[in-house]
C-alpha cells in the first residue's frame, strides 16, 4: 500500500478557515481523532455558505424568495487521507477550501488541514461531496441547487489533483 | 455524479456490532450527522480486535511478549458513500466489519451500516485503512503488524467490492 | 473537599438504558471523557419520553392535536458527580433515570451511572433540569408542561437524596 | 423553580478563550447541545494550564523533576446553568475562567460562557473541579497537588458568586 500522494499547500485553497480543538478531540494517544477532521470539514463548508450566500440550515419555505432557495445538502460521500500525524488540542488547525466539481446539484469540495507553519503542505486530504434536495421532499429539482449557492460555489473552483 | 453502488447485506459481514446512538449524534435535520460514522467505524474496528485479541491501546512495552506485539494502527485513510439517509437517534445501528486487503503491515477494512429490518441492504459503506506502526518510534517494524492480529484480522477476509 | 455521598444501586431507578461507548468517548487517560455522561443523559431522558409518549424533538405545529403539546423540554442546569472511574470504550455503561422533582413545566432528573456488576453502587451521578416551552414562543405555557408527559414523568418519582 | 442567578461579565475572569463551534455542535433546534459546554471548560481548563505550566497531559515520570509534578486532574464534579440560550454554530463562543477554591489538591473553577457584544452578561455558568493525584497510583499525594500549578492557579482566584 505505498502512497506518495501530492500534497498541496494553503495558498491552493480560495477559502480558509481557522478551528479550535477540544481536550477531548484528542485520542488516547494524543492524536486528533479521525473522526474529528470530518466535523471540521461540515464545519468549514456550511461556515462559508452561511457566510458568503442567504442559506442556513434552519431555511423555512415561507423565508425563502423561491423554490429553488428551499434546498439543503446531503453528504453523499466523504473521505480522508491523513498524511502525517496532527498533534491536536490545544493547537489549533487551519483549514483551506476549494470546488474541485461542480455538478447540476451536486458539488465535491476538497478540504486541505493544515497546523503550525502556513508554508508546510498539508497534513491531511479530504474530500465531500454535497448534493442538494429539496428540504421537503427529498429530491433534486429540475433546475438543481439553488442558484445563489451555485453562484458561490463556482468561486471556489480549482483544478483536482492528480489521480494516486 | 450517477452512482449505483452495489449495496451489500448483513450477511457478507463475518463480525457483527449494534451500536446505540445518542441525541446529540442527530444533525439539525433529524439525520445522524455525517462524522458520527466514522467513530462508530472506530469503535468495531477496536472492539473486534481487543474482544480477539490481547491488544489494547494503552499497552506498555514492558507488558508485552516482544516488540512485535507493541505496536498501535495509525489511520492512513477512511472513507464513506452515504446510500440512504439514517434516522438516527433513538434507534441503534448495526454494523458488521469485513477486512478486503491484509498488507504487511496494513489493513483495508470495510463496514456496513444498517438499521432495522436486517434483511435490507446496508444504508451506509464504510473505508478504513489502519497502518501498523511501533508505539515508541512510530514506523513500520521489519516483520509488519502483530502476528497475532494478523491471524485474527485473516478471518474477516472477504472479497472487495466490484469497483464503481 | 471532603464528600461521602450516598450512593445508590441500580434498583433506585424506575427506567434503564444500557448505552455502548466509542474509542472517541476515552480521553488520554483511557477514562470515559467527563462530557460524554451528559451525552449519555440527553440520551436516556429523551429515549424515555419517545418511547413513552407521542413527543419527539421534531414536531411540527400541524402535528399535534392541541398546542399543549407543542413544547420541548430546554435545559436549565445539569451537574455530576463523578463518583469512581469509569473505564468506558469497549465497555457498555448502564443508565438509571428518575425524576426527583416534578414542577408545572420543569422536571428534575437523577441519572445514575453504572458499569459492570449491576450490584455494584453508581460510579457517577447526574442531575439534569429540563423546562418545557411552546417550540414557536420559547416561553412556559400557562398550563404548564404537555399533560402526557407530566403522566408519563410521574411514574418516574422518587425521594430525593440527602443533600450533601 | 423561580432563578434569578448572578450574571457575571466576562471582566470578572482573569483569563479568556476563544473557541469555535461545528455544524455538530448544534442540536435539532439549532442551539449549541448542553454536553458540548463541558467540553468547553475541559478545553480552555487545560490550555490555561499548558500555556502557564510545564504541565501536559501525556507526561511521563522520567520527564518530570519530581515526583510532585507527576500528577493529572481527576473531574471529580462539573455542573452548569445555562442562563439564556446560545446559538451556536457558525458564530464563535467566548470563555472566561476564574478559581473560586484552591484546596490542598482540589481546585473548583468557574467558567463563563459569552457570545456575541462582550459587555452581554454570561449566557452560562460552569463549575469544574479537578482534584490532583499521582498518575500512577491515582491517589491524592500528602503535599497536594503539584507547586507550580498551585502557583498559577492562585493567580486565577476571585470572590466566589454568592450562593442561589
Amino acid at each position: 500500500m505505498a502512497r506518495k500522494p501530492f500534497r498541496p499547500s494553503l495558498d491552493r485553497y480560495p477559502y480558509h478557515a481557522e478551528v479550535s480543538t477540544r481536550f477531548s478531540d484528542n485520542d488516547v494517544y494524543q492524536h486528533l481523532n479521525n473522526a474529528v477532521y470530518y466535523q471540521f470539514y461540515d464545519a468549514i463548508i456550511n461556515q462559508h455558505m452561511m457566510e458568503k450566500t442567504s442559506w442556513n440550515p434552519a431555511l423555512k419555505r415561507g423565508e425563502v424568495l423561491s423554490d429553488n432557495a428551499f434546498q439543503k445538502g446531503l453528504v453523499v460521500a466523504s473521505s480522508t487521507e491523513y498524511l502525517e500525524i496532527i498533534d491536536g488540542f490545544p493547537k489549533p488547525v487551519t483549514l483551506g477550501l476549494a470546488v474541485t466539481r461542480l455538478g447540476k446539484s451536486s458539488v465535491e469540495y476538497e478540504i486541505g488541514v493544515f497546523q503550525g507553519d502556513k508554508s508546510l503542505p498539508a497534513k491531511a486530504l479530504g474530500r465531500f461531496v454535497h448534493c442538494f434536495v429539496d428540504i421537503d421532499t427529498g429530491r433534486t429539482r429540475p433546475e438543481g441547487m439553488p442558484f445563489e449557492i451555485r453562484d458561490c460555489l463556482a468561486k471556489l473552483i480549482v483544478e483536482p489533483l492528480p489521480k494516486l
